[in-house]
């Protein structure tokens, strides 16, 4: 009879043991939780500050004989310059730059574009 | 008693289970942990490749009769172009040409923002 | 008999327990996985909102006698203008504006960066 007390004890033993292992479980599952919101918002965050610091206007130049230049694709033009003093211009689509005076020499265009830096 | 020999060998065996558990679960935990971080990762890499390849330079053309023109709001003003071949001007506020040379005919501004494309 | 009969019953439904535990881990690992994954796509979308809601063109302007003038550190030149109704310019590298015409009485540079605004 002792015996089978003692199996009577282990085996409440080993009840508890899995009450308390699932006490346990439920407890690291909110540790976790918290755990899981801190490492997603410093990947965020760490995102955002490479984003951010990174992100810049990357800016060209280029020039032709004649009234008119286009920028590069994946480019805008910001503005176009001319020969001849001439300060009228237009710039037709996204990145033509024509200038308006007659018998223009030169016609240059900025091109500008947002781009990560590195 | 050879029932209470097989209790015995049943309760430790039941143990053993109990503790092989805990530590599969304790590995489970390390596998997860290293899931999540890479799910962290990928989320947060495919945020920043679509904000980057979709971040760009948005622009439009205004132009007026006189010496003075403005940007829609939420666009700033790049540059400004004039009439008579004018090349004299000036950028007010944030978002106003104005054009210096006397009896202006008509003035433009290249307006630009940062937006996303898609 | 009877005790190591109870026995019996208490360690089967013991294993029992212990299956049905394990199975219950394994459904909230996956609800938890989906929450995981809501988690990070909602921090995700929510920073990838903040930063596209306040990028934007900071630009300013800066002048100066003669033909030269450049930008401050960080800002690219996206136009220049000049005295002297004078419509012809280059930039030179990222950020100077150079006046053409010969005794340009001053120069001015406009000025921009990509930043976050607040």
């Amino acid at each position: 009879m002792f015996g089978i007390k003692m199996m009577k004890i282990a085996v409440l033993l080993l009840f508890a043991t899995l009450l308390s292992a699932k006490h346990a479980s439920a407890q690291s599952c909110c540790g976790i939780d918290n755990l899981i919101d801190q490492k997603i918002q410093a990947a965020v965050q760490s995102a955002v500050s490479a984003v951010t610091s990174k992100a810049q206007l990357i800016c060209l130049n280029v020039s032709s004989r004649g009234a008119d230049v286009s920028c590069p694709s994946g480019y805008k033009a910001t503005s176009c310059a001319c020969g001849m003093a001439c300060g009228s211009w237009d710039i037709r689509g996204e990145s033509g730059c024509h200038c308006q005076c007659s018998g223009i020499d030169w016609t240059s265009a900025r091109c500008c574009k947002v781009g990560l830096n590195g």
